[in-house]
């Protein structure tokens, strides 16, 4: 698939892990930042749950998240953080698309 | 509140009134970025059901988006038109802020 592809994450962490996973966020922000395929890496927590995550992410296309990311050396510490942290079932992507092809979000 | 604050909202639509729908967001995003507390207001569907959008709005501060966007001239029309056009209990926000104060999104 071309074009630019969006996918919205989800993810609530338990609060006795919050330290662990806040320094791993960190670190996977600034490592999914230099890869290639990626536009934009937004981490941000909602307003009134400080344990749970939204992050929004763009990817040049779709095979720049679904291969280059998740094939990035950095990923499996990702995934790994995840188990030790998130509440089970508590991470969520929905992936989307442009609405308009003549008005596309960039970096 | 001070700080830059993000709107994810999801809406499903009706498919019937996906054409109305969709010309009335093309005006409401255009009318919301000219904003002056309006960042960025990005457009984007589920990649698999068209008739789900998902908006990612950032504003300088909580109050432009509840005083400044909710006071302009055009919300009332895009209210209306989720009224049409959007099935019923069909629009949900998502109100976030930055995770880490050293790490604030742009436009």
């Amino acid at each position: 698939m071309n074009g630019v592809f969006a996918v919205l994450v989800t993810i609530d962490v338990r609060p006795e892990a919050l330290a662990e996973f806040e320094a791993g966020l960190r670190a996977n922000a600034a490592a999914t930042r230099a890869e290639p395929g990626c536009l934009r890496f937004d981490v941000l927590r909602e307003r009134d749950d400080a344990s749970r995550f939204v992050l929004y992410e763009l990817y040049t296309d779709e095979d720049a998240f679904f291969t280059g990311h998740r094939a990035a050396a950095h990923y499996p510490a990702w995934t790994a953080l995840c188990e030790r942290c998130v509440v089970p079932g508590g991470r969520r992507n929905t992936y989307a698309v442009p609405a308009f092809a003549e008005d596309v979000p960039d970096a």
